[in-house]
């Protein structure tokens, strides 16, 4: 280990690491397929959302969530005249989606060959346990990785938690991920560090609206290919 | 901490320290009555837990995948003509049985109080994430336990990482729990020390034919208020 500022650098998974929301967004537009002949221009995707969103608090996050709220939102648009047949292929879709083979996405490899010789990396993901564990099996990326943490939310609670756990200072842990919601905004307001990579698709529950650029601890990179620069410029 | 063998003490959660399976063959016996009316004899039970059976390597253990099973077992065996409305019956007895109370078993306060002070305690439990926490959470019984892992298998693999993890000796950790499968034999075959105690209704999938009892590491204990004088005997 080199004499840096971090003792521990985290990574989210889907979205950072790996192609996950379009995934999601393939079994939506298949549900949508699939309930346009029983419907006449209802919004399919706002209620299923609405649905996803109601559900959170009972399902929690991830994919099996998903699959239960695509079926009750098909139950309801359709008034309960939906098929067997259909509820069926909502399930079969939702398989699908688990079963996809894991597009690392680029740059991913090469950054987390270079940081593993150098830093202690962990993986910080919320979602459904069994499909995280499988996802990160399937990437072939886990040899990268020290730690992985599986969390069912990803808020202050859950990084202080962790960092009590791993016996690390905030100011001297640093997250890179997707979600402003999830990934940078809690740690920048524990006291940490958290660098925001855009996605193209990233799920609009994980949308926030405004962040102070200038707030300590908040960063900004375009790519994950930028993380071994930016990381040496700490030095 | 007193000068015990034990540096960690392990329980297993479900239908351990609180009711779980009858919630789910409550579910079960709901889905009978709503699939009878479109059967003629069919042993539904033993063709949800076939289904279960299936889905266990694409879904993982706990009530989303339960509910899920629920829902494919329904639509093959009435030849997809369930109705919608009785699709949403099946979710909605999952969502009821997720949001149930949680009836902590007699016993376990007391135990947990009594060790609480002596020993480092973990809960090992394997399932939805969100679900579990979420009954962790409502039992009460949070503030006993130093750590808590919630894992998508419970096999050697599972346990040697925890241990590893937690720098703790087999011969110096002992869990307890009411399945043979999950909770026992894994751990007599790591080298540690496990407890069975056996518990009504236990899954069908948890069970297992014959243990050697005279196995060192392997005990039994017939109720949880057991475990204080059992541990006291290792002084």
């Amino acid at each position: 280990m080199q004499d840096v500022p971090f003792q521990l650098i985290a990574f989210d998974a889907d979205d950072t690491l790996w192609v996950n929301e379009p995934l999601y967004r393939g079994a939506e537009d298949h549900l949508v397929d699939l309930l346009s002949p029983y419907l006449n221009g209802t919004d399919i995707r706002a209620r299923l959302y609405d649905r996803e969103v109601h559900n959170l608090n009972i399902f929690g996050y991830g994919a099996k969530a998903f699959i239960l709220s695509m079926i009750e939102t098909a139950v309801e648009l359709t008034k309960g005249s939906i098929s067997g047949g259909d509820v069926q292929r909502i399930v079969d879709s939702g398989k699908e989606m688990l079963a996809q083979p894991i597009k690392v996405l680029p740059g991913v490899e090469e950054t987390l060959r270079a940081l593993s010789g150098q830093f202690r990396l962990m993986v910080i993901t919320k979602g459904d346990l069994f499909d995280q564990e499988s996802k990160l099996a399937r990437s072939g990326l886990a040899g990268y990785f020290s730690h992985v943490e599986i969390v069912s939310e990803k808020n202050e609670a859950t990084y202080s938690a962790i960092l009590g756990r791993y016996k690390v200072d905030p100011d001297r842990f640093i997250m890179f991920g997707n979600s402003l919601r999830s990934d940078i905004l809690p740690i920048v307001n524990i006291g940490g560090h958290a660098a925001h990579i855009p996605c193209d698709t990233t799920w609009q529950h994980e949308h926030v609206d405004d962040v102070d650029a200038a707030r300590g601890g908040y960063h900004e990179l375009r790519h994950i290919g930028a993380v071994p620069e930016f990381l040496a410029r700490w030095k």
